[in-house]
């Protein structure tokens, strides 16, 4: 799939920002595509893009309206059904992270026809994956893992992605989660394939490109997490990394949503290579990436040190408070510069 | 899903008696449950089953007809659909392990909304399924895990259910593919269910029980295989086994329809044990199953006592031909007597 940008993102009435972090995490890693928001009436989120209407939007050149989102259980109310309708009736194509079809819902699917527009569900697959095969493909590849599920992956592989850019590095994201598809207007949902396919989509996501292009792939889940490891363990054999980087968040004593403790760094990198020699015999760590939000300057600045001195040296940072570079030196040293 | 027996098994038109396998399967290890076959002409599957009609099955108190026959491609070709819509109006369900949905199909739809019969998909999860908790259950588990796909992991938990069985323990088979659903009347196709299930759904299947009682779970996949690992994985967390049986292919070079090298069987336990003990730190090996029918018996009987030596004198057997007792004695001696 590959969703067409300019976006107007739609927000509904949620009742906080957390809601909507879908639409926040596109304003801040392409607010260039966003010409606008729509709210409805006690929405309690903002993007701080300019409110404008489906009519607007249209004049303005934009091409998609994203659900950016998420209702209380998932579900699309009856007034947010109106919204889309109007975005279809006015031209626009509409994208939905939503677990619920678009199409299965009969007033959207028929505004959907009537007006000869595309809907698309980032969460529901309509591509057909074969699966994974492990063949060595060609091109660079960097995987984000993590201690645990929501430690920053997507953050991680997305400023990764700018500042190999930035250094000069061919690079591109690739997109395994809703959010980050709407980001790269391209990828695949991972955990909403079918599960014979996850390696399949995998390699779907991070094809054979140019020897000296960089993928920078979304991680998903963790090797340790209970819930999600058979999504992880599938993306990263079917991303064949070259190197990876671990994600850690320092305050946390239980995996999310589950009673398992979190395992170490050093635990996640063992098995990490361990698994992930199957299709890479070549696989590295190449840094940690931690967010430190929970401490103060000085106390993460020491943190990321010990954390470096630990682990052999390998660069420690937190992509948020001090950037990407000492990782991106740690790639031109062990694969050499752009 | 509980699909009824007695089942009649309808085998097409196939070829070859490798189409027929999910049939054959069911009759090596459902033969009591099994009232006749329905062949069409130039079928060259033979079950040895009575040849038997519609009428005259559901006049011998069949309860389903069970699609025991794969078509190339995986396709339902015309003249079976028939034979299909006749088994509905004949007042039997039917079953299928095809990739194509019965429902999708007008025809048959049509004929189970006439007949107020059921349509059953074991290839269809239609189950919605939590994401896995990694909490641990009441009740033992044993897992069979192997090298590489299709190395006789069903036929291994089914013979290793059978002899737990005779020995005086409770014991039940839980099924994660579609033979083994047949088989057992419940379960699910693991590999059908959307990744983000993997765990929740091998949790599904293998639910808390008595404290004395077995489940012996049926494995997917190999560890080691780069297109199915994330499978094996799910299934390895969320059916939490106390002990597992790694399950061998001698004379293979490669995996299954890939060309990664097999592991050794150390390789398999080790990893086995390291990922296992996430959600049942108590895993260990009890036992190896190696498929010695590229082997003269007395070739088998040495090749099974230096894979046993090699592997600090854990039991090593040919479930076909030489039973699973040792391994049970291994349970007996582990865990306790029944």
């Amino acid at each position: 799939m590959q969703i067409e940008h300019p976006y107007l993102l739609f927000l509904g009435d949620v009742p906080d920002a957390l809601a909507a972090k879908t639409a926040t995490g596109i304003v801040d890693w392409r607010k260039d595509w966003c010409a606008g928001q729509l709210r409805l009436e006690g929405c309690a989120a903002d993007t701080g893009l300019p409110d404008i209407t489906t009519a607007e939007a249209k004049a303005k050149g934009v091409k998609t309206m994203v659900v950016g989102a998420v209702n209380a259980g998932g579900r699309l109310p009856d007034h947010w059904v109106a919204s889309i309708v109007e975005a279809l009736d006015a031209g626009l194509d509409v994208a939905s992270g939503l677990h619920v079809r678009l199409g299965s819902i009969p007033a959207i699917q028929e505004a959907a026809q009537r007006n000869g527009r595309q809907l698309f569900d980032v969460r529901q697959n309509t591509e057909t994956f074969k699966t994974g095969k492990g063949t060595k493909r060609k091109g660079m590849r960097i995987l984000a893992v993590g201690t645990d599920c929501s430690v920053g992956k997507k953050y991680t592989a997305l400023a990764m992605d700018k500042a190999m850019s930035e250094r000069g590095y061919k690079s591109s994201f690739c997109a395994t989660g809703q959010t980050g598809v709407f980001i790269s207007g391209r990828g695949v949902a991972l955990d909403a394939v079918i599960a014979d396919f996850i390696a399949g989509a995998a390699e779907w996501i991070s094809p054979d490109t140019d020897a000296d292009h960089w993928q920078i792939v979304e991680g998903q889940g963790s090797l340790f997490h209970p819930s999600f490891a058979g999504v992880t363990l599938g993306l990263l054999h079917g991303s064949q990394p070259d190197g990876f980087i671990v994600c850690h968040e320092p305050t946390r004593k239980t995996m999310r949503g589950v009673d398992t403790p979190l395992p170490t760094i050093q635990q996640v990198i063992d098995l990490t290579i361990q698994c992930g020699q199957l299709t890479n015999p070549g696989i590295r760590c190449i840094g940690i990436a931690v967010n430190t939000a929970a401490l103060s300057e000085d106390e993460a600045k020491s943190y990321l040190e010990k954390v470096s001195a630990e682990h052999a040296g390998l660069p420690a940072t937190d992509p948020v408070r001090f950037g990407m570079e000492a990782i991106v030196d740690k790639v031109a040293s062990e694969f050499g510069a752009p």
